[in-house]
């Protein structure tokens, strides 16, 4: 059981602590030596459902955080003059530290975009430099799902930009760090915004999800993967007490507890929208589809409710702020939210 | 208490789990909503006993892994034509897959030891090249402590390195994946060997020593800080859920868990290489000064054995084997293992 | 005496060849024995110009070409987690096949300009970012004088952003490929817009300006100065057989070549764009204020001219072409090239 | 005619100037317009001589100088974990800033050896990190043809380095800013020692060897041959001007003055070790194979000559000196030399 916790924090989905199921198996990994660097049996076992949930041919890499599951998941496709087309809000453009840049010395071709979704027509628009050695080769499309904005593709929206990709001779990512969120929303399966979505390579993520720091890098193309284990290790992601790490991935990946805590904290998401219509200067900007509320209001009273609740401005000059819900989001701290906002919109 | 575990592993110091205090604080610090990448209270603890342990110019930062501890705490030190003078059995020059070189883009100047320790007088003989425009300039020296041979650094040693260093302006590193075992071997606090001596950077293993993942940049020179949170976050290293990391440090840090830790695990080595000694074709060729003991056998014998126990062989020619033990490695364990050994070599 | 040529090129001012004033000085240059790398008469004489141009804290180093020019200058300038401020026109985001962030690791925060020229605000509107680990820390301004769209930035717009960039902390470079062209247009000396202006670093091209293949970075920010030529040589940009560039170099900086080339390049610019007045359906889309034309046309028009002249389109979907001038274009050259156009046009 | 230069330089080649046949094909490329970067009527007869010399699959590309040159050829040929395995006296490893590890990011794993000339057992010896992800993996095999100390490697043992290399999937890359002096000295052609000896990429230079500035990277492998323009430009290796450095390569390889040049430069090596023999306290150290001259003197007779003429010890500490003759020195500087040297000695 989890308590619920006072105030909540809605900055952040990883603000949350560890899901019980997680931590538990987390505390039975405990038991006895295993080897290091991934040989033990929990790790089999993660790779395995892996396997179970994406198909025979997705290979799965344990791995520390989520920049990390980014950077080795496009360092398996990136030559050394290569570009990354993707959305402006892209977390790889925005929110690395410039480590797409350093580590991986590509340029990103940034698309701006009013939802976070790149389309296809964004992908060729941007191709007319192949050829060019005066200027990189865009050779990777990167997408997070969901959103930076908390929107989520289809399936049949990243099979078409799976195949403006391939066309093209460009591979497809998928910054997945809130994949369970898109694929809860979408009811779908993990595979079908994935595997049969055409993706190459994607992260898979936990930790914002419930887990304590696990993320996954999958890999679909068999012939990127023998490729990681270097990669992993070289870009500093590899847990030598990796039995640690896999646990919590098999757990999410077990009894659809993905599901089931990012299905939570969409609804919290969907309840604290629905709360939002009736408070006066109060606004949506961006269509709820995951565990993000991207709203605008005025700025007094934004600052007026940071007073008691951590969260963030996403545009400081617009009034426009990001609410994030988690698995242990409980309809009570929504509504006490809700309350809160109306008393100092009021 | 601490199960015993059979058949238990010499490979390496992180086949080992996680010690009960250390998981226990974390399954503490899961309680309730806390600021991400550290600015939570965990953490502010953590940074409050680095300072207690280290003195009160010490910044400590919680990071990842050891390979991350070490390039984030040399990047601090490292220009663009840099160079790092090093044993040629460091860490960062044999085991990180490249990521020295690839990472920070230096050479390394690698000095050949006996022992896996660096003298004065390595340095001053590899710095006729300052000023020379097509050399990379030396900037930083580093050493590890314990050693990759598992031999350590008296603090006198250890000063006279950083004054030689020093005295030609360049940085002193320590990778202190095991410093804990050589302060115990050594019978000095954690501070004699580093602040005391002189030392600029260091990092502050925890994953060796009981901890599920856990290591510190360390940084003694004040000027070099304010760098550390870009370069954690750009290189890889930045936990969002950082409580559990600092946790772990904490924990460690607490009622000298460190020293006995390594203590236990010292003298388990200590016992094993006295064991040996009526052995006959086995003889030590290190020095036993921490938890690791360097020996050497017929290779045949060391096959028979590992038929029945994990352990690695550090040169299959000549027969050198390194055997690692830990904080939960056990007298009987010990007396098991060199029972077996001895009928495999009769 | 330079002979005309036909037809001649207006794609490119690198089309034209040397000027016999500069292939002279090579040539004289082939005398004897010279110590390698710098370490001639040559060199020192090319050093002592600089400081007679640029005034006494100038330091000059001789380089191959311009990117390599761009990338050593602003290599002095970058630590690991930086980012550059630049126009997004500017040739080390567009032109370089990603060396900028390659060779330097850094992110380009590029700003859309309607003419080339950065402002002092466009700046400060990128500054909300310092402080924060998850994004990288702008330390330089890059601009381009002249810019890649032929405008010119006067001394005191120049001042004004070295004014807003040392406010905030950061440096001021300038791309200064065709930095000779803008003095000439404005009629003033280079110091005027480097040294007097607030300038840290910038590149002086020779190569677009009648060399062979010479430019220079040129240091004012004496505590940078020290790191070129370890930059230099490690940047692939040091010449063994040095006193063949510095020769050329030398001899732009005599009796004032330099200006005497650009200004004549930017008159047949300026005689070219006069003449586009009454030609219909051709009109300007930048001022006309070094040796560049940016002029739109319908697409046929263009095509049908690019049969007999060299020429690229900037922007095919807008029918906007670049035409490019020399110091060896001669009035005959624009103006048989005019009436070529008035003929396409009709 | 060349005329004679007193006091002739014996530090290196690169103290000489520019051939004259050369300097005047530079020139003679001065004639009106040429496109730029390469594509121009100059390089297109360099690329035609380079499958004239080197075969029809080989591809030639002009670039600035010989770290230029060996940097874009061996990053053709080098992932994100890679190791090159060279002798410990390879340029590459030595006099090159750092830059193989900077821009490259690569390890150097580099073999001791007596005359500079790697051995196909010192590859096997180096290749059990295959497959161990905490180790960067060999994949290119660099040599110097000649190499550092003089000495040559006949075709023969080319081609058993290159099987050796191929048997474990490494290619091999020459480094050939001697190439002419080695196919002089074997007296074969240029092809033997490439082509036909199994080499995969290699550099061939000419600035050693009588240009101005013009080295080149060939390549024999055609999977790698269309990356080569991006990296060239990427790595600051492309000259705007391009058909001033084609013209100096297309002398060279035009009746064979390639040739001719090396010969003259190691026979003058030859006269001045032939003429070594009967001074006392003065020997060679290494065998006189192409225009470098390994001897060993005491140092105060080495500093007595000085005073007169130009040229650097190899190792201070053993008297070791290095002296190089060049396409111009005479037999006449080589006597007066080795006069000056028998009062010295005396």
């Amino acid at each position: 059981m989890i308590e619920p916790i006072y105030p909540k924090s809605f900055a952040s989905d990883n603000h949350a602590g560890v899901h019980p199921v997680i931590l538990d198996a987390m505390v039975a990994a405990n038991h006895g030596d295993a080897p290091a660097y991934g040989g033990d049996t929990w790790t089999a076992t993660f790779e395995q459902r892996v396997k179970d949930v994406f198909g025979p041919k997705a290979e799965g890499f344990a791995v520390l955080n989520g920049a990390g599951a980014n950077m080795v998941g496009l360092a398996l496709m990136l030559g050394r003059y290569d570009a990354i087309i993707c959305p402006d809000s892209a977390h790889i453009a925005t929110h690395e530290t410039g480590a797409t840049e350093r580590l991986l010395g590509v340029k990103l071709v940034t698309v701006p975009t009013k939802d976070g979704k790149l389309r296809p027509d964004d992908i060729t628009a941007r191709l007319s430099v192949l050829g060019d050695h005066h200027q990189p080769q865009p050779s990777v499309v990167s997408i997070s799902q969901a959103t930076e904005l908390g929107t989520c593709y289809t399936p049949a929206e990243i099979a078409a930009i799976a195949e403006a990709a391939h066309a093209a001779g460009l591979r497809l990512h998928v910054d997945g760090a809130r994949l369970a969120n898109a694929a809860a929303f979408l009811e779908c399966g993990l595979d079908e915004i994935t595997t049969a979505a055409g993706v190459d390579v994607f992260s898979f993520g936990g930790t914002k999800n419930g887990a304590l720091a696990a993320e996954a890098v999958i890999v679909l193309d068999p012939s990127l993967a023998p490729s990681v284990p270097f990669l992993r290790r070289q870009s500093l992601q590899l847990a030598s007490k990796m039995r640690f790490i896999s646990a919590q991935l098999t757990a999410l990946l077990t009894d659809d507890l993905w599901r089931q805590n990012a299905a939570h904290a969409n609804a919290m998401a969907r309840r604290l929208a629905d709360g939002l219509t009736d408070i006066p200067g109060v606004s949506l900007v961006q269509p709820v589809e995951s565990n993000a509320v991207f709203a605008q209001l005025p700025v007094p009273v934004a600052t007026t409710l940071q007073r008691g609740y951590l969260f963030h401005f996403w545009d400081e000059t617009t009034g426009v702020v990001r609410w994030m819900t988690a698995f242990d989001t409980t309809p009570e701290h929504v509504d006490d939210f809700l309350d809160d906002l109306r008393k100092a919109a009021s």
